[in-house]
């Protein structure tokens, strides 16, 4: 069984449209996945010997199933210590005294000592499933060292500080600013530039017309409770998750059964309507917090920041929940812009708001932050994708929904397999998850901690072909920092209803094609008596029915008059008579085709893989004299904040000018950089850039060449003057690897220039 | 005098504590303004044949001066007119026939026709005075012309338009969304990383305290009308605007003196309270433009976008109306990060919101725009710069206060003068000024077209040391483009009295100083009696003087007992009395310094530079056969949103698959590019990119080399399919000039290969 730290989808809009589809369950899953244990890849030191990693690194658990019986048997072993303990008490009112006594208190010593010792084995199996001790001691730990360097540098910190800050708003200071751009300007390499990709840029302020179409006015909430008193708000879900987790954690007393039940609410946490909920919260007696004063029954809070657009307060309007709004509703001209020519993908990166209740876990839930969506319209009959062979052969950590299922953990598939099997639905989403899986290994993000996990039928909406989340592994679990989902022709359609404008494809034929058309026709009056408001979700329903569905419906409505037929947005089967709908099949000459675009949305959470990408990247390895802990960021070129520093080696004149100078060359050159001509020591101005992750760093020590320095090995060459920016760039550019100019230069060794003895590490 | 088209500052924070210093009353300045005749510069062109401008250009004006004594001459022929004509029917009405009557006749002809020719002569006075006529015709055809083909092509289109849009927003769509992004690449390149700044991201939801402290909660509000019927609101400004210039230009008998007072109507209008608005509005009977109702008086509107943060409904939330607060708000943590150092400076890129009441003008007037900002944190005491001599010698077009003021033009003055002289108050400030010159034509701004305009005494703040805009002219007018402003110590102080934490910078003396402190005490009882509610303006006054002002209000209080002090925040003097104030020096033993450091503020408006780009950018030429405009936008490659095409000459796999490695090559380059592989004609395919703006295409017709033709000057090269990428490249990359490469390798001209003659253009 597994727990849930990090629920909501954040990238997908499966959520709108069905609320019951919106939560993953095995987003924090520990127990099924493998155990990382190979150290992180890092361009600049391929082949070269690893520096020493004291990152927290999770330990295989053993399975889940060794709780349950030590659950039992603690059980069990405390009523025998009860019965032995009245059995002493017994004796000693009776005044027995000697041998008797004595053994009797001997067993009893016994027992407890096998209580202890059963209680500590379940601690220990508790732990280990990732509810608490020691690993999750060791990941606070970790979590506290990286966040402490990451907010004490300004890679972020808390928006308004001055002010007492606001819960779920950070800024980027200027390492993490300088990170974000990096990571956004790969993004764009990566995907617009390289696949062609029609860029906009919309704004964030909508009307509420556009987010009522989307689902997001009606569908778009969290379940809310208040503290009956002071007014505080919780979301319930958490209440009662944060109960559960505390119980299965700290009370070794619960029988295996009560702790299964408290298991299978967590397991079926997202999928409680509101009632279910607040039965729960009532049977659990679980009051607020903080006061311990009653909660209000849950209801919905919508989790958009509400706005008025204009001045006569008339407009209600939403900064945008998501980014992908503002492409749907351009598709016409888009498509105009592309020729009138599918497939084409159109992209955005922009801020999206979310007014969380209750927002936790740092950079991971936040009130505003940064999107990059992709929208790629593909013609429905045809997902193919011409360069899938370019990723085809890729292969890496894939989780998909029968391993979810049976238990198994997440395994290595190859791509292209994965696709031909049929395991992802079609070419065009195995194109993107190769693509992403490119995307994120090249920013830094561990291999062994990357994950592609397909969702499972109950987590994607109706519509939804299918669907797999990038998960990237960090102190919270498993963290959701990519979803790419075949959203079928759901959004287009959505926008077309609602706006009138026909947001469809054109495929013109060489000439006139005899087709058979489905035709569903619901009759609404009938189905207006029998389900009354529930009438336009099942007209919705049928309409949405497949060819083969549609026939076979048919078929059964000839042969029985009526058939059950399930209404996922109802949650439920209804019965279909003969006379509430007519399916037929008509031959028409047609001259071309019209159809709505398939869309497939990978879409990417930029604080969250970034936050991730520090969390994989921050190591601490002990100064020379071994009593103090130095941390470093070892982040690749392409995302370092600052690629390299220049440190004159004393303060002087000359050297200062030397480093000025190689400075002037940097700019010219467009690499970030940063003098330090404080008078600190060398082995401290190291260690202060290792802290902000600049991957070289230059040392003037005499007048005609310089040292450079790599963070991770400490290793240094000797360059001259006039090739130091060169042989900067060529590896900030990634054109050659650390190794490369390090077998070209000759080795800088202290013993070997008394000049530069001031060049030790601290 | 002039009228003003575009009035709010865009970018200084000047508005806040001063309504009244809100405005510039010459930012749409027709009249004094040079005319720009020189053609565009574009570094692909240096020193080659220049292409033909079709362009609006806007002829010399005469002087305003012109149209009052044709007013006056118009009134008196006209009562000529009148009285000739009573004489006529008089001279009818007693039956007087035959000469007498006749040469009567023939006079009042003679003086009818004397009077259209003076109103002829008057309107076309009025017309180059900016107000309207041919010059807003032709500017009107120009921005429709260019308007037409930048929404056509998706460089911007109005947001939602599916949904009938939403005023005030746009989409940028693939080639504006391209030039944006190298826009802002090219700011963080020219700002961020040639000046070191610490470039910050903070979120766009402020909490209502932050805006509180820097007034704009008070004070960033426009004045509004209702119409009483109806409810449609309007800026009461814009509606007393509008009457004025549409009186002045369409009706010419208006006398010399209504006219008069019309335009001083025009001059003070951003001067005029509420009340005078409301007034004004009256004595004109101006009622609502759509309806004809009354209207309601004028009242405050405030233009943030307001929302409420977390689920309790109890804490208001803003849509930042600037970037900046978010930099203020961490100066303690930057400037520690900058190793407790001073000058440094601090960036930002995002989005703002502005609500605003009627959004007018396409991208200049917007509900949301992406803002670049830098604050320049510096001694006070200290204002100069290291790297102004780098400047210093720039000379462009500067429009100082006093040419303002005496109806002089704007000049050209050498920057290094310009500070020397004390035009600019300081070095940091030119220093700004010089590199937002350099940036802007960099971009691709016309130098001639281009003016740094100083704020009058009555536009700043009272706080504000000096601030310049740069105002780029486009079809609307002269547009504050980038606001430089000196800003003293304010915001930091605003920040400081709210939240209590001190944001101040120190100076550590090596050893202890003997300081005199000036020290101004306000006896805040005595005041409190003699200005009640207006005390605290009185007393952050009095605080505010400099050392010269306090010592001569010193000296003035106690020879006179009193003495006229002006307070700007009240827009008045008001007397103080010797028990109001105590003015005294002190001597201290100091070991540092603590102060505030004042902050130099550029800020850019991202929307409104690419908005006068694309016009700057935009002409039209004649096809070949003379009888079709066609569109050209002369993006420098740094701007263009696409570098450059690839055209296979005619539908042929060979000629495609060398299409295709060229375009590998391209993107292996990171250079943006797009192929073309339809069967149009090889002038249609150019006339489709020269419409994008992209400068240089290369077109496929043989196996060996291609051709690579420029935009503007239409000129083909030869180049080698091995060599193609590398010359784009140093073309578009700046490293070399068009000319250079034209001078490296054969022209191509069609003639001289049969198989080239379908690159025509069309």
């Amino acid at each position: 069984m597994k727990v849930d730290a990090q629920r909501k989808p954040y990238l997908c809009h499966l959520q709108k449209p069905h609320l019951h589809c919106r939560y993953s369950l095995l987003a924090c899953d520990y127990s099924l996945s493998p155990s990382p244990s190979s150290p992180q890849k890092y361009p600049l030191l391929a082949n070269l010997r690893r520096f020493p990693l004291h990152v927290f690194r999770r330990k295989p658990s053993p399975m889940d199933g060794a709780e349950a019986p030590l659950r039992t048997a603690l059980t069990e072993k405390q009523t025998a210590v009860d019965a032995k303990a009245d059995t002493v008490r017994d004796l000693k009112a009776r005044g027995v005294a000697g041998a008797e006594l004595d053994s009797a208190v001997e067993e009893l010593k016994a027992l407890k000592l096998e209580a202890t010792e059963i209680g500590q084995r379940l601690q220990s199996a508790i732990s280990s499933n990732g509810g608490g001790g020691d690993g999750a001691v060791s990941r606070e730990a970790f979590r506290q060292a990286a966040v402490n360097t990451l907010e004490r540098r300004l890679f972020y910190i808390p928006s308004f500080k001055i002010y007492r800050g606001v819960a779920g708003l950070y800024d980027y200071g200027p390492p993490g600013c300088a990170v974000k751009s990096n990571v956004l300007a790969f993004w764009r390499q990566h995907f617009v530039l390289e696949e062609n990709m029609l860029e906009v840029d919309c704004p964030c302020v909508t009307p509420e017309v556009v987010l009522k179409a989307s689902g997001h006015v009606d569908k778009f909430t969290d379940l809310m409770v208040k503290d009956e008193k002071t007014g505080t708000c919780y979301r319930a879900d958490h209440l009662l998750k944060d109960f559960c987790k505390e119980k299965l954690e700290k009370d070794l007393s619960l029988t295996a059964e009560k702790a299964a039940e408290l298991k299978h609410v967590l397991a079926i946490l997202d999928d409680l309507t509101s009632e279910q909920l607040g039965a729960k919260l009532k049977e659990y007696g679980i009051n607020a917090p903080d006061t311990k004063n009653p909660l209000s029954d849950p209801y919905p809070f919508n989790l958009m920041f509400q706005t008025s657009i204009g001045p006569s307060g008339l407009s209600p309007g939403y900064m945008r929940p998501e980014t992908a709004q503002g492409i749907f509703v351009n598709f016409k001209d888009l498509y105009y812009y592309n020729g009138n020519k599918l497939p084409f993908a159109a992209a955005q990166i922009g801020q999206a708001f979310r007014n969380e209740i209750s927002p936790r876990q740092g950079l991971l839930r936040v009130r505003e932050f940064t999107l990059a969506e992709i929208e790629h319209f593909v013609d429905p009959d045809d997902k193919s994708h011409p360069k899938f062979k370019e990723v085809a052969d890729l292969e890496f950590l894939m989780f998909p929904r029968e391993e979810q299922m049976t238990g198994k953990p997440a395994k290595k598939i190859c791509l292209g397999e994965a696709v031909s099997k049929g395991t992802v639905n079609n070419q065009t989403l195995g194109y993107f998850i190769g693509r992403v899986y490119l995307f994120l290994t090249h920013l830094g993000i561990d291999k062994e901690r990357l994950r592609f996990r397909q969702h499972l039928p109950n987590e994607m909406a109706h519509y939804a072909a299918d669907c797999w989340d990038a998960e990237i592994e960090c102190s919270y679990g498993w963290i959701e920092c990519v979803g790419i989902a075949d959203r079928s022709a759901y959004d287009l359609r959505a926008h077309t209803e609602k706006s009138g404008a026909p947001l469809v494809a054109h495929e013109k034929f060489s000439e006139p094609r005899e087709v058979e058309k489905l035709i569903i026709a619901p009759v609404k009056k009938e189905l207006g008596l029998a389900f009354k408001g529930s009438q336009k979700m099942v007209v919705e329903a049928l309409e949405a029915m497949s060819e083969t569905e549609a026939m076979e419906m048919k078929g059964a409505l000839e042969s029985n008059g009526e058939v059950e037929f399930n209404v996922c947005t109802l949650g439920k089967a209804v019965k279909i008579t003969k006379n509430m709908v007519s399916i037929s099949k008509e031959k028409k000459k047609e001259h071309q085709r019209v159809f709505t675009p398939s869309v497939i949305e990978p879409s990417f959470g930029i604080g969250r893989i970034i936050y991730c990408l520090f969390e994989h990247s921050f190591y601490m390895r002990p100064n020379k004299g071994g009593d103090e802990q130095l941390n470093v960021f070892s982040f690749p070129p392409l995302v370092a904040p600052i690629k390299c520093t220049v440190f004159p080696l004393v303060q002087n004149q000359q050297y200062e000018e030397v480093a000025k100078s190689i400075s002037k060359g940097l700019t010219a050159a467009g690499i970030s950089h940063k003098i330090d001509i404080t008078g600190t020591s060398i082995g401290k101005r190291y260690a202060r850039t290792d802290e902000l992750g600049v991957p070289l760093a230059i040392t003037v020590d005499s007048t005609t060449s310089v040292t450079i320095r790599e963070r991770d090995s400490k290793d240094q060459i000797r360059v001259s003057i006039d090739e130091v920016a060169s042989v900067v760039k060529e590896v900030t550019d990634g054109q050659s690897t650390w190794a490369d100019v390090q077998w070209r230069y000759p080795a800088h060794s202290t013993s070997a220039s008394g000049e530069s003895s001031h060049q030790n590490e601290i």
